[in-house]
């Protein structure tokens, strides 16, 4: 097998070859740290690189292999753990300066979790301060630059770990998701990624930001090796207060299973940026692929569209602002300029904002579910843009000029402040060579519903999206 | 049977006389509207008094029973409900002027219930303006007195409840608990109130006040109906988002299983105002019945008890003024005074107040819950002090000057906090014969358990608490 080649595998097929002992452990992570090497000074998508630990457990992991001693679905396969959660020993700096100096005591429940089937960490991923942003640019740990074009974001605030899964640098990676924080890097480095049902994967060990509508999940380079990671991250979990799923399906099983005869709603109401010329084209590549794989997509109207930015402003920043109390009063300098004003927004808001905003939440909620009642599915933009550049704070859209914060996350808050779960998986290259991804989501726990849709458009559109640099 | 006898009566007993046919209950109705016809004028106990559809029900209800048709455990049974929850056709007022023209179109979940029980509505009880209070001082319909000595309060906002219990005018009420609102006036007029498990019961068509404090509940003269009651009313409403239970034990079948065994905790700690020396010697008389039944009961410090104020106060000011927001800013002068401040106070938290709170109750919770892993339920004073006079702002206790407010809630707001049960039972008269009141709370949805001790509790004080004046 060519070496180039070798990176290009994903977790599932890289654990299968482990499992056969025709592939080692230890020559693929020494080919994974080459290429971070390489590649981390341009694209800053590793703050800690684990080169000592990740070498030691791959030979562990290779005799036990060796042995026909597996620990699970993941016996001997990387991945990239955002550095807003906790990974036993290794530096931890949540993408500030505030907690630059520190080092965690314990794993995180889905790194533990993680841990337990087999997987090794391969480093920190660079993130937008305090995952408190969608562009990481960040001002502590330098931006993480997109793949396809290193001049522009990568997005955030999971940025470096969409970057290290889009350039190879690591087959797997863990994120969360705030307020999109996932599928909005995941759409612009052309990666899959899922932010599963609230509730579904455990927070435990994973630094908050807004509690209410924090998520973790799984980013991969396809929808199965998303699948696989979300099975092994997924289940209750006591030391998270919103864990509340005891049986987690197989979401692989799942995979096999035909999407014909499905409903998906595309959907249309007044969110705020619509889709750019070239999205609006991803999109109707995806509508057309999946009505090739036998789906019926209508197009409908979503009445509350318009409230959900009304909704989500008092949670995500009161929640955030709450989080960061202390902080923000004694080390406000420490903030970098962006995160401060969040934060500060986020502390004018009254009680009575707060309050009035989890009622219109449940309106939204019930909105929704009475949508997806008449369908399994709804499908829509991850975003509404391809990646913008470093620096620039807005964008312009048919004619309109937004605000890049505004633009990034317009199509994916309404699954934060639902809750429901989401996916974002890419449909193409823009003329610049940009990704293209639309978001697929649905009923609370029906992520293998949303995944099956997800694999069925990976497989009528065939992309093999690996941007030039990592080639 | 005399006739005075009768209005003694409770729930139960009039219920099996109407089944065997030896009461009619438009005899019961029409010497129950003769009796608040007298003192209805003195103690404002009600609002609203539905003299005719009570009499046409109760028509309905002796010839149904005369064929052996009946409703179900409370055929032919009368309640007055507490003028915040709504009653198809009657007058609804809140104990507001914003609301006095009002009328309700449908009855609130806890009604129909009641209704398809055989219940039969007597009329609509007082209570304070819009439930936020705890005197009952009604600038708009006056204050409800306290039967055991007119001068004084019947306690809030469920007073009106609680005063037609206690002075014969209904066997049985409805009353809501939003910070001790079904227990303080229990406690002062001497009946049995229980503020259920958050989730337990139904708040559908009751208006909120502060809606994860607000709770539904019954009032009587002994466990026993209370029991029978909440067995009636209990049980899930997908009407109301908070609604969890689907099972719902006989509570009634409950009260026979001795109390022989079950570990009471005597709660200590720095809650905000101590017992006064009779309530004292209340919580004395009950340790001494509990452990004459068997029960063994041991002092224990609650250490959470000093920052259940700070955790109340953003949450059920914050929550009201989200409530009210509307009202609040169009008509200002339309609240009395001490509701409109109360208001006012929770507009100025801030999410971040709100918030923090909501995280303090998690924490307050977790350690009542590690307190009950420990003991079946806690036992403490429901009021500290016996009924302030109509008009006292503020009241002494050991030498200390406390606002009524403070003093009435001192030991109920933990159990809104938590959402755990807690029952209210009269433990005697004070010397200048005002009833004293203990409370019991338990874990999350063991009803059964605190009611069975309140019966034992009951049975061995023996107490007949009737108010001179409704004799």
């Amino acid at each position: 097998m060519s070496g180039d080649r070798l990176l290009e595998l994903g977790a599932a097929e890289l654990a299968e070859r482990i499992r056969t002992c025709e592939l080692s452990p230890v020559d693929l992570i020494e080919r994974l740290l080459d290429h971070i090497r390489r590649h981390n000074g341009l694209l800053n998508a590793f703050i800690t690189v684990a080169s000592e630990s990740s070498l030691k457990e791959a030979e562990v992991m290779e005799r036990e292999a060796r042995e026909g001693r597996l620990r699970g679905p993941l016996h001997g396969v990387p991945v990239a753990v955002k550095d807003l959660i906790h990974v036993r020993g290794m530096r931890f700096t949540a993408g500030s300066r505030i907690l630059s100096d520190s080092r965690s005591e314990s794993d995180a429940t889905v790194v533990e979790r993680l841990k337990s089937a087999g997987a090794i960490v391969l480093g920190k991923t660079n993130l937008h301060e305090f995952g408190s942003g969608t562009t990481n640019v960040n001002p502590h740990y330098g931006p993480c630059r997109n793949p396809w074009s290193p001049e522009r974001i990568s997005g955030g605030s999971s940025g470096g770990s969409a970057a290290a899964v889009a350039a190879l640098m690591s087959p797997l990676a863990l994120g969360t998701d705030t307020s999109g924080s996932i599928r909005i890097p995941a759409s612009l480095c052309g990666v899959v990624g899922l932010k599963p049902t609230y509730g579904l994967v455990s927070r435990h060990g994973v630094m908050p930001l807004s509690p209410t509508l924090d998520h973790v999940g799984p980013m991969a380079r396809s929808v199965r090796d998303v699948a696989v990671a979300l099975e092994v991250i997924a289940g209750f979990d006591p030391m998270d207060e919103s864990s509340v799923v005891y049986d987690v399906p197989s979401y692989a099983d799942a995979l096999e299973q035909d999407v014909e005869g499905l409903r998906v709603c595309l959907l249309e109401g007044q969110f705020e940026v619509p889709p750019d010329e070239e999205v609006e084209r991803g999109l109707s590549r995806a509508v057309d692929a999946l009505s090739r794989a036998g789906v019926e997509v209508v197009e409908e109207k979503f009445a509350a569209a318009q409230r959900v930015r009304e909704c989500w402003a008092p949670i995500r920043l009161g929640e955030a602002a709450a989080v960061h109390d202390e902080w923000l009063r004694t080390r406000p300098l420490d903030y970098g300029e962006d995160v401060r004003m969040m934060l500060e927004r986020g502390r004018a808001f009254t009680a009575v904002d707060y309050v009035r905003a989890l009622w219109l939440r449940r309106e939204i909620r019930k909105e929704l579910l009475e949508l997806l009642k008449r369908f399994d599915a709804v499908l829509c933009c991850s975003t509404p843009i391809t990646a913008p550049r470093i620096g620039e704070s807005s964008v312009t859209v048919r004619g309109e000029s937004y605000e890049v914060y505004t633009a990034l996350t317009s199509w994916t808050i309404l699954f934060n402040v639902t809750g429901f779960p989401a996916v974002s998986v890419p449909v193409g290259l823009s003329r610049e060579g940009l990704p293209i991804s639309v978001q697929i989501a649905g009923r609370p726990f029906d992520e293998s519903t949303l995944l099956r849709l997800a694999r069925s458009l990976e497989q009528e559109l065939d992309l093999r999206l690996v941007p030039p640099i990592a080639r």
